[in-house]
């Protein structure tokens, strides 16, 4: 062990004003990252520093104390305060002493949703495998794509508008776009002015923005059992606690609701009415009337979201809850991700104009404003009435999906599953048989390149293991039909392991397929 | 005043398992919203309604509780528990009996930075004004944009592509586009891999991601004054302190900022070391390496802004930050915004991997990914080599709009004012002499047709009312002779009445223009 008598110590300045403890250990600090004081290296004890410098003990054990804070001595009792062992540290002397990696895990931060959710990170490397037909995606058919026509429209802005289309924006949007926006919300019932909307890159943005403007860690937010995973995570990341809210035939159950909103006084009611994601379902519109009944009397805003309202394949569904609103309690989200396609990132929210106001104060530092080239080119192609084409041929075209997905399950899954048969969106929410685990069904399934997403990813309370979503859009009739019979497949096998656990004699197991 | 004597209360159930102070909340809040209990009505003290009901005064002491919670009932020393007036009410016995607008203001959270930036939101709706030549925004030359190519670019990979780059794409980003990214990367003298490439919306997203991945509220950051407004407001609304670090001719001060670290422990240092926004300055090479090895000593990362880099009018600026660092200190930020245009928000992000991870993981919940179609777009214009010979061009073209801008002041603004001349970048910084405040001249001169942005927008510490900044690529030369020419007469009147105000006889005062 060396011991340093401090001589050589550069002499403190008690004219300069700064604090002789911060004096002391700059020096000594220098001393030590110069490499003049070694790892291991003993300092004065601080009754004999003090004495010669001529300063209260007091002032050294300040600065002692500073150094250990640096992570440059360390106290011993015994051993007096020594310096510390640099790991990786290089010669004596060079200016960057302690180049070290910086501990990554150490320097973000702990609180809200990190992580990204590993059944979802699974799930992306699963479908980005080739052979994998993917049932899992939520996505609408790319081969029905109006691909042409969004060419066109986007080829006649650039050339027309360029300067203008490839400019910065209003954080709130492209005046013209939101006034197009305005009139797609009046065609299902919603009044609304250009002042109402807000452009979002995706509805995803609106989730995240609603959150940051409306929760605080520990507010409560009901959602829907089962709901999106999406807005599970944005609502976690606010550090919100969810409070699930189960379903019937008609939707969210209002009755379960309104002693959640007199027990827990959640800040959020968060509802996907139509065609819901992922159970498929249709609230009733009595159930909708009487949703907005209790938020008004609780003043509970609704954060209504509705991708797929418009995907219907047999009468139109009830109306949006928020074209029942007069009093201004619900928002409305929509998107362009599932009635046209998810790459252009677009979508919007209609609510009162102090909502736009403060949703677009936290998009400013967030994103500054949405694409401005796709806000123009989309207002160009609604425009000329090609969204309001492409949407029927949707309605037309997905039902034959949807016939081919339900055919092949009666066909290749006869036991062990039920399913919806839903009016609309993009879903069937299916149950596995009692004991039958929708993860270990997807094991089974992956290995047979077919891919869905487990239940337990759109259960806020823990549940959901039986259950599964599987997506009949994205996959043409062919592929729907190969998809489901891998399915039933890997469930014929799970069933039979199944049964072997339970001791059932391998003999009397038939294959199911 | 009515008293209610608890007769019309239905009979509680001991056996249902719901509380019992629970089950009296209930039915008190049902006869209230049916109108059975109207507004002013005693309920009994809780001492006889207890005896009624044969419970303790305590249950009855916590249902009251629970309904002056639901704002229904609240108590009044000396008149006892009453039942609340509801305005807005409408007959007893409807279902919603309450139907109020929502008060938006007293819904959204208090927390971090809220309200959008006045002096921002003014200075939009001054630049939205058709006669106002702005040297505000801080935006390129849109006579410039190359846009015949990027309709191009856009139009074949639509027709190619367009199945693909229309759809989803990873958080990451498109991955041909982040391999471009990491070429561009390397052409600045970083060693990147796609892997190391995190795609945004824009650079804002990128200091929206990092402030909430590291900086949990009340952490201090180090930013430069002045500094770029937009970085401090994403800063401000994860909760972080601001400490700001002054500046010299060679960038950062990094003595002062030395003297921070050791005392304040900040979890970021943000720099724009090359062309700063808004000062213009650069940090000479040797202050690079003395700010890196202080990140390193004190492990703190460094967020290297770098916007501007590409557009240097002489000689070329030392090499970013990011291209010295061997240990992982540094996340270098970019934009397209500068260099092409700002519309199609493209920015990106150079880091180690586990912050790559991280803020993917950030991003995933705030807009899944960015437009999937500007990255395919992006990556086919630079692939031709456009890009490149876009910024070649600019680099001819932006130094004739920085002189006949400096020429302008030499011209037109004789007196009252100092400013810098930037060897690249976009900004001119801009100083009054002593007794002058911007916002002053800004009133002057937005009367006159011209803006500019107020130094207070820049400075975390509150000061910079002296400054301003001028922006010298979005106007060509003529409108940025005439911009200064307005500004010129501002500055001419705003001199005049400070005099006149300090008591100089007007006689003596002589225009200046």
């Amino acid at each position: 062990m060396i011991q340093w008598d401090a001589s050589t110590l550069a002499r403190l300045d008690r004219e300069s004003g700064e604090p002789l403890y911060w004096q002391i250990h700059n020096r000594v600090r220098d001393l030590i990252l110069s490499g003049d004081l070694p790892p291991g290296t003993r300092l004065p004890p601080e009754r004999d520093m003090a004495a010669r410098l001529g300063v209260n003990r007091t002032t050294v054990s300040n600065a002692y104390r500073e150094l250990g804070a640096d992570g440059l001595v360390e106290g011993h009792v015994g051993r007096g305060t020594t310096v510390c062992a640099r790991p990786g540290a290089g010669r004596p002397g060079e200016e960057d002493l302690l180049p070290q990696p910086l501990p990554w895990s150490e320097v973000f931060v702990a609180s809200g949703e990190q992580a990204r959710d590993p059944l979802i990170r699974e799930l992306v490397a699963l479908c980005a495998r080739e052979d994998v037909i993917s049932l899992a995606a939520g996505v609408p058919a790319p081969d029905l794509y109006p691909i042409e026509r969004f060419a066109l429209a986007t080829d006649r802005v650039l050339r027309q508008h360029g300067q203008v289309a490839l400019q910065h924006c209003p954080t709130e949007g492209h005046l013209p776009f939101r006034e197009i926006l305005a009139e797609v919300a009046a065609r299902r019932g919603i009044a609304a002015s250009a002042e109402h909307v807000l452009v979002l890159a995706g509805s995803q943005q609106g989730l995240d923005l609603v959150a940051r403007a409306l929760l605080e860690p520990g507010d409560a937010v009901v959602v829907e059992v089962p709901s999106y995973l999406g807005a599970l995570s944005a609502f976690r990341a606010a550090g919100a606690r969810l409070v699930g809210v189960p379903m019937d035939e008609d939707g969210l159950r209002t009755d379960v609701l309104e002693r959640v909103l007199a027990r827990r006084r959640p800040r959020l009611i968060y509802t996907l009415p139509t065609f819901q994601n992922p159970s498929g379902r249709v609230m009733s519109l009595e159930r909708r009337q009487g949703l907005l009944a209790l938020a008004q009397r609780y003043q509970v805003p609704i954060l209504e979201d509705d991708p797929y309202g418009e995907l219907y394949y047999g009468d139109p569904p009830p109306p949006p809850i928020k074209s029942l609103d007069r009093q201004g309690h619900v928002l409305y989200l929509s998107t362009f991700s599932k009635i046209l396609f998810p790459g252009i990132r677009l979508g919007w929210l209609a609510a009162p104009r102090p909502v736009v106001d403060r949703l677009a104060a936290v998009k400013q530092y967030t994103d500054l404003h949405t694409n401005t080239l796709a806000q123009w080119a989309l207002a160009e192609f609604i425009r000329e009435g090609w969204l309001e084409e492409h949407v029927a041929h949707l309605r037309r075209e997905y039902p034959h999906r949807r016939q081919a997905v339900l055919a092949a399950l009666r066909e290749q899954v006869p036991r062990g599953l039920r399913w919806n048969e839903p009016a609309g969106g993009f879903y069937l929410w299916c149950h596995l048989e009692e004991g039958l685990r929708a993860k270990e069904l997807l094991a089974e399934a992956a290995a047979r390149g077919v891919a869905f997403v487990v239940g337990e990813a759109f259960h806020a309370d823990g549940g959901g293991q039986d259950a599964f979503r599987l997506n009949f859009t994205y996959h043409d009739e062919e592929g729907l039909r190969e998809g489901i019979r891998r399915l039933g497949k890997g469930l014929g096998m799970l069933m039979r392991e199944g049964r072997e656990r339970r001791g059932v004699p391998q003999a009397a197991v038939r294959p199911i397929v």
